[in-house]
């Protein structure tokens, strides 16, 4: 599945539709953090704008809610688009350790803390640790597609000593 | 905060909402599974219809996402409402063990599973085992009222042998 604008929002194909049944079901959880019957999308990174990203798409494709539940591993190094929206996000950590750059802040994601980025606020999730990072992001399921930071904004951030240790721009190499 | 009809879904009053704020933050968990922040509501039985339930409201209520999450514990021994409704449910465990009755299925409930109850499925989640079980549900925020089953669908229920052994109907004594 290719995805040119960011590495956690892309279209499911028909095919895809059609794997994923809107009865009751249960996705059994393995140690290895895979899902029985749950495909795992690796993420090449294109452009410098994400690393070492795979996703699992848990609920919401197909079933009736109005909301998606995905689960996003970021491999020791990788990190998520730099990017804004309308849509919020709410993650909630789960495996590893991460940290979060919302807006001017730069938060610890450590298991089970609850994120809530706010519509709007430019956000970027890196790993922060020599292990896998794994967490559920939660989203409406009609929503906008993510845009690209300015460069003004991300010098911007860049200013702010805590989020320049961590962030991961894709304009030369990173701070840090 | 009172709730008579289900273990899950309550109104959240005004002073609630405003406790809660739309902008972004970080709840911050803590090893005994509260978060930073975050009300415990602790749910009294009533008339049968559940026990032993506490619930914590991670996202939703008053942040722009169309969904909510909850984080429900149940006590050894404890149970949630045997109810259904038109809305889904997803559900993800998170502590200990637990089973759920999803129609005429009755699943294991561990770590990291998710279950998708589709709408209009009778359900029931019930502790199976002597640690706390806890796990997130996900709703979409607008959604109807659960309703209880009438006494012809409990007795259905009662005579599948893998239902009859957990189900906690409120009506007479706990089957098995």
């Amino acid at each position: 599945m290719a995805c040119a604008q960011s590495s956690c929002d892309c279209d499911v194909g028909s095919s895809e539709m059609e794997r994923l049944r809107a009865e009751s079901r249960k996705y059994t959880f393995s140690p290895d953090f895979t899902w029985d019957g749950v495909r795992v999308e690796r993420y090449k990174s294109e452009n410098g704008g994400w690393s070492g990203i795979s996703r699992m798409i848990l609920a919401g494709y197909s079933e009736k809610v109005a909301f998606h539940l995905r689960y996003f591993e970021v491999a020791p190094g990788g990190y998520s688009s730099l990017e804004k929206h309308v849509h919020s996000h709410v993650v909630v950590g789960v495996r590893g350790k991460g940290r979060v750059i919302v807006g001017e802040e730069c938060w610890d994601v450590g298991f089970m803390d609850v994120i809530y980025i706010s519509p709007g606020t430019p956000h970027q999730l890196v790993n922060a640790g020599p292990e896998p990072f794994g967490f559920l992001c939660l989203v409406d399921a009609e929503r906008d597609r993510p845009s690209p930071l300015t460069s003004e904004e991300i010098e911007r951030l860049r200013r702010n000593p805590a989020i320049c240790r961590i962030i991961q721009s894709g304009l030369g190499e990173p701070a840090g």
